[in-house]
């Protein structure tokens, strides 16, 4: 079958290659997949940064954002052909750490787990793949393909569960939200913002264009500039580009008591001057939290699927802003201006 | 009555100096005060850098570590004659915030609360106050005037709870635990940290004397020299020095979901070259924590007055120094080599 795959490491080494069936160690039910998002990470993994085969491989599959359709599923399993499933990225090892032991893989301790498209095990931009029931979620049939949007939704699904849990350390009531960029991760971090009833402000670069519009239809208010400019003494700031400054000014901006959840994957190696001490001051004098998430688990999922059903799925399909088939899979790892969302289609090819 | 007053934001305006006796309308129970801790804030207080005086009146009576001895209090106050008793410091608005208003002081969101001994309301350092039963709490009458501990303690207790708290968001199990600065504020987060059987180390600068003594007496281990000889991948972090370059040290050594407490009121004013964008990636990928902790109410106060009661009273005897008579009040404001905690007795006046 086909499949996008890498030699990880290898730089540019992306191809639609041939794969062997999925073995049917993988589990009981056979999926055909349907369509994969494109995420930072992938273009990571093509640019060779990381990525690791599967033991005894030379290539690895990628693709961990993904939407499929049941082909084959045992009685009992929970599954039925034809239904739209998404499959959880990350799986514990054999030997689980305390966190993996309680179905909490995204809280990993010891680091021993794999991620399907990215670690140790083939990904979802593949014709087809198998899997054990506990790893696949479905999906509202109504979304049609837009099932694809839910591995980034458990994202922010965890960001807002970790959020409310810390919140809840005492009495909290949040009213301002701010997001900061408005890529797929932060406009559906807004819209669960939106949903959970709070006045949600995004902040992002762009001056016009789509991401305003998806910003103003969900009731929230677009801003570019500075985050001064945009929303001070936020309760919640979800910070979703990695950008080492836009950090610490959303660090400095907070309401008492606030809470900044930080999604975006930064690489490091620039040196900005920060006033460590007025930073901890402020910190301290205002309860505040900074806290890191990532990755997600089944309980995110779930509550990811809710937030997707009962979305706009107008909306939601605005996010697509490319959907590319098969055949043409390169175009879909090649960025283009005013990409939110890409998705490589294998129900189109 | 004699009293340890300031001019607010002047100088070295500290002076012995006459108040009234405290009004009936400040609460039904009559306290004699017995010892009040000296920390930083008494200092900065002294310095003019800030501090409130009462409404309507050009001094502050500063201390907010109080001890005391109840010597009226109405039946059914739940306080009897000769109770030793604790007061809380920070007092809720009138019209208090939603925090305020479920006894969350310490969370206060709207600033509006007043500090006795720091903002608006005399402190303890006179020598009777009067209070309202529900901002008095009794200590272990074993424990003598040690009971002046419990204010620094509660600010511990606090910082134990919501990492707790925080920790709960997700399965948890820490184990190593990383103190900077043996401070009084810094030996008491490690023995709450040793009562709770985890696994404590202390990050001072002295290399020998009463501070490595103190730490080695709780079965923790002492260590000077730098955060990363000193402990590595620890699941919980309080700091307690405020020192800028060490805040930024430790949110870089802490374990995959490790909980980093900040609990060290700094100045700000100097700029470190800091790595944001790695710090950043080191907290998303390992669902990192930081988060500020000032402040206690209640609940923390009746925290701390259970870890004193069973603490070594000889152990906690050691935090305090020096032990300065009212009549030589000046010299407990004055820091002096191997400080640790110094009080300043009324009782022995």
């Amino acid at each position: 079958m086909r499949a996008v795959t890498v030699v990880p490491l290898e730089k540019d080494s992306v191809d639609l290659t041939d794969l062997p069936e999925p073995p049917e160690a993988d589990g009981p039910v056979l999926v055909a997949t349907r369509a994969v998002g494109v995420c930072g990470t992938d273009l990571e993994i093509i640019e060779g940064q990381y990525g690791w085969a599967p033991p005894g491989e030379d290539r690895l599959a990628i693709g961990h954002e993904s939407l499929g359709e049941v082909l084959e599923a045992p009685d009992g399993s929970g599954f039925a052909k034809g239904d739209r499933v998404v499959a959880i990225v990350r799986r514990p090892d054999p030997e689980p750490c305390a966190a993996c032991a309680a179905g909490q893989w995204d809280m990993c301790r010891n680091g021993k787990y794999t991620e399907w498209g990215i670690k140790e095990h083939h990904g979802y931009a593949r014709e087809r793949y198998r899997i054990t029931p506990e790893f696949l979620v479905k999906v509202d049939p109504g979304l049609g393909d837009l099932g694809v949007l839910l591995e980034p939704t458990t994202v922010v699904a965890k960001a807002w569960d970790h959020i409310e849990r810390i919140g809840a350390r005492a009495v909290w009531q949040p009213h301002k939200v701010l997001v900061t960029g408005a890529g797929p991760i932060g406009l559906l971090a807004a819209l669960l913002g939106r949903q959970r009833g709070l006045e949600v402000h995004v902040l992002d670069q762009v001056t016009d264009g789509l991401k305003p519009d998806l910003v103003a239809a969900l009731g929230a208010t677009y801003h570019h500039g500075s985050v001064r400019d945009a929303a001070v003494d936020a309760d919640v700031v979800i910070e979703c580009t990695g950008v080492g400054q836009l950090v610490f000014d959303v660090m400095e901006t907070t309401a008492t008591d606030g809470i900044v959840c930080l999604t975006g994957v930064s690489s490091g190696g620039r040196s900005l001057p920060v006033d460590a001490g007025m930073l901890n001051r402020e910190m301290v004098l205002g309860n505040d939290v900074v806290f890191g998430s990532v990755n997600a688990n089944r309980r995110h999922y779930e509550a990811g699927a809710d937030a997707l059903a009962k979305a706009d799925h107008d909306w939601l399909a605005r996010l697509v802003t490319r959907k590319v088939p098969l055949s043409s899979w390169k175009d879909a790892y090649a960025r283009q201006p005013g990409d939110v969302k890409t998705v490589l289609s294998f129900a189109d090819a």
